[in-house]
């Protein structure tokens, strides 16, 4: 396992930050506020052709998916792929549920709402989800002015009398927190979005099984340029109608991604199973703990934040025990309640999301863990060099 | 030319329906109610591995596009060939538009709703369309009850005093009709959807220069598996908020999508430039042209039915005089007004779109020209074979 040294993951090497290899303009900023994850670049160009796909000029010209599932543009290499992972990760029951591709969580989530959201309702459905939350949920909800649903903010504090919507986001984002309901009364509808649910960044301690879980492939794999999630659906009139939302916004998902998908979700497993191959997830685990490592070394060092702690769990998938070890790091800092972190960081030429942006104080930011080695290198000499002013300034 | 007997066009053969070559099972319906397009499939399967494209593992991994346009996710290579076939087929002006990239049409009419809504207004902006009027407007405007804008319906109808949204479709979707704006408002917005403005379905006499205007590659090409469209926008301000939409509602636009619709339509252009490729557009005309002679045959024979006529126009892409052929046909029932024409059809096994969907009277129905071959022979034989009370029942 990767210590807090410099650390080499079967060939691949994960330097330290040193002043040396701070080559970057030191006027750039580093950019940690959105979670683009181009970690798993090196990994990916080091598989070779296994993950190669090509499309001739004749495939996929219909609309139509050559399945047979609900969601008549699912293609069934996809579907059989998404099975087969959650099957050999053990991240989620699929067999009883269907499944409805789309155009990344956003999408689904929009989609969720509209399947559960009441028709016949002269007011919109509160929409909750407990603070810090994820910083796009009240735009997504509220960004066309729905009747259907409407965002009510901070779960902890809703009146819970009639219906409502809760997102449960598992592990959370910002925080990495694993989550469950939070409002708990008669006439809630539970949408848990499990997008980063993948054992590099938790622990999994059984597998997931709700009536409505949405995933993603970019926070999985690393590729944010496909646009491909999915949702595993219990009830088959939710699926049905996620799968209208689908139908009226974009008419299906586009099949070049869903395919490629299927090729890269095909890969995953492939590496999970055949010993002859860098086992994807153990390469990220062992990523994600050096940097972790790093982080809270760094943090311990300059006394001036705090980090989110996670408990220590037997993990079924990696049959050992291990912390969470979050895509996003949750970073507060010491000094009073008003004080802005995500300034002082920005004066340091590192950019990150206000925890106010999370329903959450200004003290708070989150911090994306899943950048290019060389800018986590750099943030992490930068934070080091902060000093608050109990030890410096 | 072709003309309307049994076609063949530079080695793509065309057969005539007949009772041999309708081997499909007689209780199976042909349907013709969408236009999943997949007549040009032949052409496709000739062009070789021209149109090949492949993805390896560590390609597009990042959010981001490698472009420094205004849309942040428009791949550089799509935008290029974009701007090169507007500019080779001469079906629009791009250079002084900003491009913004969608998940087809779909997605941009919501997106340009969007961005042409008045923000701070207390009752949503009346969208409207004249009849008949694409059916899934109603539906697309108004499934999330959006508060920013509401589905007003006939255009010619609508109360001119305020604002409001025009949609202008041309050629019209069900109808085939080239199309000018009919409110006319002093406070209209207007948004020309022209993703049939194609030289295969229209008569190309001018390009078409717009504030907005929408396109979708499949339409043009066939691909309607890929679900990549785009807007042309002259005002900076629309062409972000509109990229704005697609930041919240999806998150950017897949990049296999975007790279293969770029591969695709690269390869167009070069069909249309290099004397020693098929051209594209002269093929697919040339299908349209055999499929309307033969459907207006058979029309003419059985007497029940009235097509829609297009005026001879020259073309200054085929330098030469056409009518336009479009996409679909709006077949009217000679019957009653009361008639109804897709439930005829339908006990004939045609499946077709009736006319009340578009706004219009059941007399009419909209019937797909995109089809395979083989469905379309069936439906002329089928057709053929329809007698009304004043011939045969």
């Amino acid at each position: 396992m990767c210590g807090t040294d410099g650390c080499l993951i079967k060939g691949f090497s994960v330097p330290f930050a040193t002043p040396e290899n701070d080559t970057r303009d030191t006027f750039t900023t580093i950019n940690l506020d959105h979670g683009d994850p181009t970690m798993y670049e090196l990994y990916w160009s080091k598989i070779g052709n296994k993950c190669d796909i090509t499309f001739n000029g004749d495939n996929s010209l219909s609309y139509f998916a050559n399945g047979k599932s609900l969601c008549w543009f699912l293609e069934s290499k996809l579907e059989e792929q998404i099975k087969r992972l959650h099957n050999v990760v053990g991240s989620a029951i699929v067999d009883d549920h269907y499944i409805v591709v789309g155009t990344v969580s956003s999408q689904l989530m929009q989609a969720a709402l509209y399947a559960l959201s009441p028709t016949y309702q002269l007011e919109p459905i509160s929409v909750v989800s407990a603070t810090p939350f994820y910083s796009a949920y009240p735009e997504v909800m509220d960004f066309v002015r729905s009747g259907l649903h409407k965002w009510a903010g901070d779960a902890r504090t809703f009146k819970k009398n009639g219906s409502y919507i809760e997102f449960i986001t598992s592990p959370n984002n910002p925080d990495g927190v694993i989550r469950e309901p939070v409002v708990n009364g008669d006439q809630g509808k539970l949408i848990y979005d499990l997008a980063y649910y993948w054992p590099q960044y938790i622990v999994i301690t059984s597998p997931a099984n709700h009536d409505v879980m949405l995933f993603t492939i970019f926070k999985c794999t690393g590729h944010a340029g496909s646009r491909i999630g999915w949702a595993l659906v219990k009830d088959k009139e939710v699926a049905r109608k996620m799968t209208k939302f689908m139908e009226i916004s974009t008419i299906g998902v586009s099949k070049e991604a869903q395919l490629r998908a299927a090729k890269i979700l095909e890969v995953i497993c492939n590496s999970c199973l055949d010993p002859k191959m860098e086992n994807f997830f153990e390469y990220s685990k062992s990523l994600m703990i050096n940097r972790w490592n790093r982080l809270r070394q760094v943090v311990m060092a300059n006394d001036l934040f705090v980090l989110q702690k996670y408990p220590l769990q037997y993990c079924l998938f990696r049959k050992d025990f291990y912390e969470s070890h979050p895509a996003f790091a949750w970073l507060i800092y010491k000094g009073g309640e008003e004080e802005d972190c995500e300034k002082l960081l920005k004066e340091h030429k590192i950019h990150t999301r206000s925890g106010s942006r999370f329903g959450s104080d200004s003290r708070n930011v989150r911090i994306s863990m899943l950048s290019r080695d060389e800018d986590f290198n750099i943030f992490l000499k930068r934070l080091m060099a902060i000093q608050g002013p109990t030890n410096g300034n």
